[in-house]
């Protein structure tokens, strides 16, 4: 890896990292030519270091993959985005997911990585101490920089044992202000739920027809508690107080292992029951996140968009963390259609930043959000420009990404 | 802040920022002469938004301030060094302390910064949304920086609900062996301690002298515990359970805010106790932090030189994070005894980097631990000095610290 990098520096041609070929906005796109260095067959998991709660694994590693080979240990790693992506891409991206309102990112779950510089020089960012203020916290630097500084060749990860129990829950609601306003008041309480998502009408109608399952065509939660019998069950009473509060209801839940699987592949299948509502069509997924506070009114302000749209749209979401998406159906060689869902998603770009929200919550830039960094960093787009200067003079990591084309790398 | 700053640039003339000088490092020193610039005015708390559990205060405001004013919400801020220290300074050390074990270091709870870089130029590192893959992590870059990048002037920090209910214990043991058996066990038993203490038989002297108490002159686990008044119960179960398994107790618990308080200050005060043991003298502190795996080998080689010693020493320490300790009672006079607490030092850091660890979990680089850093982190030390060149070229930023002296800054 190395040799390759260092050789195409020399050269100057670009070095993209592919792992799963899962991330959605454009990040592994050779736009300006180059070398694809495919990390999926480095799929090592090299060290369970059970007493210390981490391991270490190749980037190419996939998530389902460490986790099978966790079971026996007692262990998992909690960070789950739906698709089956490598570590490696996970961390590039700073994924997270439906369980990030509990176990963090990949912000907060890597704690060290090996990475190849565009020199050839591979470093190792940190120990593995879980904490530590020796300089420059070089992990995170590299956690969501998406190929743009080096490639992730080995993360370490932190792991979390198993909760001795897990219960899911299910909860309609009339209106999905009501579900939000549950969902803030269950995280301003410190109740330590697991998950709690939000789908809408459209979502749950798309999950019914393509999982064959019979929930109500409503705003509902989905929702699950990790912990000691007697910590799940206290959690699960106090939602399911909240939802009543809010005219929510009813609130079922189950600590049955199938029905919860059952449960949570419908959600992360949301994207294929979107896509098989309209033969041919893409499913366009945005992905901005506000604080919690402002979620109600960001939610309702985007409803009417979706309202006035001319294609199918469905709104899913970690609402717990403020982060939700759109699910736009629409036809890739319709260019009205295409020109209707970008402006959808800029209002609603701009309306995050206005609430004082981000442009991606977890997919990361790549092609697609590098237009509105600059209304969201504003000086601060310059200062990641110069940690690019610093560390890829050449320009030869992943040309295009995250960065406003207009800039030459 | 931002005309200082451009000006002293302009002039290479070093800046120095100045919080509550309770660092540990020399961080403070004006070792190139300079301006020092002390934050401790601004000390203004901006806003409170309790539904996104988060505040912005500028860099001035301390700790305990904040949390004094956050009582009547509901709210706190867990962060907790000890020391009255200020935010930024806080934020520039990665600070963390007895909390970290279950709420994380400054790492983890600061949602964003404002900083002035040394172009004058003043930046916000991120949104409010707690999560975003909006490009690289400046946040996390500025956090730990000790001041070498650009001064921090306001941070967002996470605040979190107060618990329910709060229960302290102590408990000593035999060995300190088994103390640190029963916390290696309670952390992989994902027991959510709030705290998880260990103190030697030395350290206790000390304390109980100092703060007039009376506990067993043992190694002993000071703990705490926050949740539901079931969560708490349980969780205070489960870990006595643990410590009676390895030979310790007896446990004592205690739902008695005076009496936990009283308890917390012994720990905190454990400076003051050790200076009282000898009029005149110094407490060097040394900072290591080892994978817990690691740690009851290197406290029990580690305790070897301290037998040795020819002066005091104790070990207190953040167990639960595999961070530790050593109080080394020196007379700064006494070049014979500096020379073999330095010499203590540098085996004990030594040892914990041969163990995967780090040269300082929390205290940070400063001038004193400068000198380790090429050992911790090889060629990732160049990346921090081409990072230090990107954004502060003409080296006026607290020069001197974090890198080596013998590289031009």
């Amino acid at each position: 890896m190395s040799g390759i990098v260092r050789l195409c520096a020399r050269h100057h041609t670009p070095v993209i990292a592919y792992g799963a070929g899962s991330s959605l906005e454009g990040h592994i796109s050779a736009v300006r030519g180059g070398v694809c260095v495919d990390l999926t067959r480095m799929d090592r998991i090299l060290d369970v270091h059970a007493e210390d709660l981490d391991v270490n694994v190749q980037a190419g590693v996939r998530r389902k993959q460490l986790n099978h080979y966790l079971r026996d240990t007692g262990l998992f790693f909690p960070v789950d985005p739906g698709a089956d992506a490598t570590i490696g891409g996970m961390a590039s991206t700073r994924a997270s997911g439906t369980n990030a309102v509990r176990y963090g990112t990949m912000r907060e779950n890597v704690l060290s990585l090996q990475v190849v510089l565009p020199t050839g020089c591979v470093i190792r960012t940190a120990s593995r101490a879980r904490k530590s203020s020796a300089g420059y916290d070089l992990t995170r630097l590299f956690v969501g920089s998406e190929g743009t500084l080096g490639i992730i060749t080995e993360a370490t990860l932190r792991l979390y044992g198993t909760p001795e129990a897990i219960s899911s829950a299910v909860c309609p609601f009339r209106k999905i202000e009501e579900a939000v306003a549950t969902v803030i008041e269950a995280i301003q309480l410190g109740i330590p739920v697991a998950r709690i998502e939000l789908l809408d009408d459209k979502a749950m109608s798309a999950v019914n027809t393509y999982s064959r399952l019979s929930y109500a065509v409503a705003p509902t939660l989905f929702l699950e508690f990790h912990g000691s019998s007697q910590a799940v069950q206290e959690q699960s009473e106090q939602v399911a107080g909240l939802a009543e509060t809010h005219g929510g209801g009813p609130f079922l839940w189950s600590t049955d292992a199938d029905e919860r699987n059952r449960l949570w592949q419908a959600r992360h299948d949301i994207h294929f029951a979107l896509l098989a509502t309209r033969p041919g069509a893409r499913v366009w997924g945005t992905d901005v996140c506000v604080p919690v506070s402002r979620l109600a009114d960001c939610i309702a302000d985007t409803r009417k968009d979706m309202e006035r749209a001319s294609f199918f749209i469905s709104l899913a979401g970690h609402v717990g963390d403020g982060n939700f998406h759109l699910g736009m159906v629409v036809d890739p060689a319709n260019a009205a259609e295409m020109e209707e869902a970008a402006t959808i998603n800029e209002r609603l770009v701009h309306r995050a930043l206005a609430a004082g929200g981000t442009c991606t919550g977890e997919h990361g830039v790549g092609l697609g959000k590098s237009k509105f960094l600059a209304a969201e960093h504003g000086a601060g787009l310059d200062v990641m420009r110069a940690l690019k200067e610093a560390l890829d003079p050449a320009g030869v990591m992943n040309p295009g990404k995250i960065f406003p084309s207009t800039v030459a790398q």
